[in-house]
């Protein structure tokens, strides 16, 4: 079972790496884009034998103690 | 207008941040997990007046210039 999770900043938190973005595309002359924020998206095989209520609950236990800040991160877990 | 562009690694190429990641979970005591892999998304507010398909070229200029390396990435774009 796969499944995919999108670690992205909570809104209000600055996100200086979606700023330099911005800029560079305006460097290169890409015009049209307002704003970009950067976030992380992790692709997740389940091991065998894990089914989906389960896979939840893991992922949940993953996003909280090691891909996701929850102070300035809110995480999704899509089961794919 | 949004767009959400998603950029992950290509099948078959090396992942170390993401087997640094499966590393890490498991010595969290997190199991049930088979792989994980990392990728990148970047949530884009288009500027004002820009339509949908003019969305998607922009869009795609951007992925190709700067915010995907496309000989050992994909990326995706999704107009919200």
């Amino acid at each position: 079972m796969k499944a995919r999770i999108t670690v992205t900043l909570k809104t209000g938190v600055l996100d200086p790496q979606g700023k330099a973005i911005e800029g560079a595309l305006k460097s290169f002359g890409i015009e049209g884009i307002g704003s970009v924020r950067q976030g992380k998206v992790f692709d997740v095989e389940m091991a065998d034998g894990v089914d989906a209520d389960n896979a939840q609950t893991v992922l949940k236990q993953a996003c909280e103690k090691l891909l996701a800040n929850t102070v300035v991160e809110n995480y999704r877990i899509e089961i794919l």
